[in-house]
């Protein structure tokens, strides 16, 4: 592992080689879990600029031994990140890591094929096509979505390449009904204002005017889910309704849209339905969790990540799809540098053969189903049930302790390992609940907690409410830390709550 | 690393796991890198379906320790893949990989920080920015690119993306001027007939009708390289000209486009030109290499793939752009949920504090700059022109070689370390480069090849001509791989034409 003299012929591939690095970097691993438990979860000092003044302006000439990279990674680069691997990381959604998913994302990096047609590693296009027939299974998904139902799945990077694809399917699909592509001004896609912004940047990226990108609100009597009576409502004439995005699961309150009456709502008006169940999808794979995807069977695609919440290490979203042949009537290509590998083996057409390049955006892929796959393996269902359950449960512990403190309120029924509160309204003006006092109050709240370094959460703000979310999922996440962020909480509660009480005591 | 007992409580981060998982897979590559050689570079057994018959039909109930898994590896997995890590792979282009990339992966892999605003890790999106002005100057590429000089960069998955993210750039900026969403039917795209198939699947993919991708033809006079006057010839009345992509270092031959006219004829046209440098790019680390790049500064983004000839396991494109506000506009977006990091913490409209998100097509992403800083700081500059030369220098040698066998020959001069050959003609139908019987032979000679497990090329057709190409640059490929790929290409080369060869022994 010493500095490489100039005149040695480089061997990246020695399996010496290979030992020497990667041994350095998983002692380094092992001791960044033990320790970061210490660290403060979010970067504490956040001036911009920071960390690239640490580093020189240019490569180095000459090559450097591993200890000294990795050296730096500790003083310069560990102090200036936020560690989502951190038990106390309860922002956004977790995106989880495990040792399954490290040696899982390690065999294939290190084995290094490109699926991107079949005949280029067929045993790698053909795992994928087996791990995301399990994923289907674990869900309970309509056999519609297995390969053996006519549909199938792949492995993409996030949901908004899944929603990118279908999207591209529908429109494409929609194009050739309609005729011309000045048509594809008229298109219209529907979501609710809990749909995820990626939803939107999918839109535009595929050429749907934004004037054509219709929000629907919800409201606490649907719990913020999206009702086929709203949609009913705002599907417009002159226009064409060309896509649904119904979420289960939304990442600001984790709100589940009604899937079977938007299902058959947007049948009515020959809309493609997507289902993302980016982070709530995995939850499914208890049964108790399972009716929330009740009416997939009417959509045309379903997307969820096992990076968020499936103990997956970043990335690997599996879209399903019930027409495999919308998405690769959109996504084919068929260069001449391609034809000696595909057809001529057997591939085209075959159904156990497929060129997954066709199945998303770009042409190259990694072999992420052997990552997944190890996972699986590695855990079983039953390790993914125990998994959701734990997190499910001190979810739920966390929500009865805030229903109880009067302190404070639940402001949407938790449904998987998100709960969604705050500070209650305290001056008297209970009728406005989004008064800038109790907003303050809670961003105060919000802010001190994250400040403190021993926890980071992050907020929404719905009804004008500003609200603080609690997402359970790390990996290491444990009841334990759940309690201690409540501990937490309650302390800068207090000080927080001196600043707000009027004189006359209120 | 036994079998997990069903009551005990998973660790999925607990240090003795990782170490234990990963180890595990350190010894099985290691046995993997010491073996590759031996393996036929091309999955031999090529018959749809055999390993998804190999594979249960649903994922297991109970967790299983790795060693089984790994069991299943090398006798359900491994022969079904092909070698694209064999020194021997001299198919497509290489994908690289090497040690320090997989350390580089696994350090990236291990924190599974998501670095999507700046805020969400500043450490990691500036060693981004840190990590792609490097890359920059490396390639002497022009200081329009570099965030001193106003551009910037960006470490996405493919060229794909790349192309989708600027294309989506230039028709928003497009539209903005025209006014009126229809005029996107008016929009039009260039390429030549060499162009990667990425290209004009990323053009349908934001929108531009397929009418209007315009494919321009080269010819052997310019190397197959586009010329400004065949742009020129091209470019119709009543459209509007979006966007050129030019290529240094085609898939098809390696040809290079003429990059400083067709950068000043687009300028006339206001057409936004994207410099595609995905596996050639990584030459230009070599000054004698870098006249290619000649006239870059008139490109509005330029791309090159580390993951091909550059030691980085994929995946990994490098992104610059001149105008980065160009490609925010069209890729940003702005959601509640975010408000909480980035404006707050002073990270909006910061040029240190960047929001990586808005400059691709996913929210989430990976820390893919720890991985290609550890490869440059690992092998250093000096280490990677070595690494550029080494199969530079092979490739010559085989190029000299073919030339000087007479039942060979080369069909375009070599520019880097791809060759590009045949079989010659030799039925007296000189004139007819793409005779049958010609391209026959050669046909024979791939399949001869290919099947002997020995070595895995792939082909081109150019102007009828079925071409063989050899792309030399896998990591551990040596000058002696090339030589024996030579005697193999002889020995196989003498029996097809023992066929071809007519009685009265032409």
């Amino acid at each position: 592992m010493d500095s490489m003299p100039l005149d040695a012929p480089m061997k990246p591939l020695d399996p010496h080689a290979i030992a020497g690095d990667s041994q350095a970097i998983l002692e380094f691993l092992a001791e960044y879990y033990r320790d970061v438990d210490k660290y403060p979860v979010r970067a504490a000092d956040l001036e911009p600029g920071r960390v690239r003044k640490l580093l020189p302006e240019a490569a180095p000439e000459h090559g450097e031994p591993m200890e000294h990279i990795l050296e730096d990674v500790r003083r310069d680069i560990l102090p200036g990140l936020t560690h989502w691997q951190s038990p106390r990381f309860f922002a956004f959604f977790p995106m989880n890591a495990s040792s399954a998913g490290l040696a899982g994302e390690m065999l294939s990096v290190g084995l290094n094929v490109v699926p991107f047609v079949w005949a280029a590693s067929p045993a790698a296009a053909e795992l994928e096509s087996v791990v995301v027939d399990w994923m289907a299974r674990l869900f309970s998904l309509p056999r519609r979505f297995l390969f053996s139902g006519g549909g199938g799945g792949v492995l993409q990077g996030s949901t908004c390449e899944a929603v990118v694809c279908t999207l591209a399917a529908a429109r494409d699909r929609a194009l050739g009904r309609l005729g011309g592509h000045e048509a594809i001004a008229r298109l219209v896609v529907y979501a609710s204002d809990q749909t995820h912004a990626t939803f939107q940047k999918g839109a535009q990226l595929v050429g749907i005017p934004s004037s054509n990108f219709r929000v629907i609100r919800t409201s606490a009597a649907s719990g913020y889910g999206l009702t086929a009576e709203a949609v009913r409502a705002a599907v417009g004439l002159g226009l064409v309704p060309l896509y649904l995005c119904a979420t289960v699961g939304t990442t600001g309150l984790g709100a589940v849209d009604h899937v079977r009456e938007l299902g058959e709502e947007a049948r009515r008006h020959g809309m493609w339905v997507h289902l993302d169940a980016a982070y709530a999808g995995s939850a499914a794979i208890c049964p108790e969790f399972q009716d929330y995807l009740d009416g997939a069977e009417l959509a045309d695609s379903v997307s969820m990540n096992p990076h968020k919440w499936f103990l997956t290490n970043m990335d690997c979203c599996c879209l399903w799809v019930a027409r495999p042949r919308d998405l690769t009537s959109a996504l084919s290509t068929d260069p001449e540098y391609l034809k000696n590998v595909g057809a001529d083996d057997g591939g085209a057409g075959n159904p156990a053969a497929i060129d997954y390049k066709d199945w998303q955006i770009s042409m190259s892929r990694r072999f992420r189903a052997i990552k997944l796959w190890v996972i699986l393996r590695r855990y079983g269902a039953a390790g993914m049930r125990a998994h959701i359950r734990r997190h499910v449960a001190a979810a739920k512990w966390f929500e009865q302790r805030v229903a109880a403190d009067e302190r404070f309120e639940v402001v949407v029924p938790r449904r998987f390992s998100l709960v969604c509160f705050r500070l209650a309204p305290r001056f008297g003006r209970d009728d406005d609940d989004g008064d800038d006092a109790t907003n303050h109050a809670n961003r105060d709240l919000l802010a001190a907690v994250n400040a403190s370094g021993r926890a980071f959460m992050t907020h929404f703000v719905v009804d004008g409410k500003f609200v603080i979310r609690l997402a359970v999922g790390g990996a290491s996440t444990e009841l334990q830390h759940v309690m201690e962020v409540w501990d937490l909480l309650q302390g800068k509660a207090a000080e927080v709550l001196q600043h707000y009480v009027k004189p006359n005591g209120l």
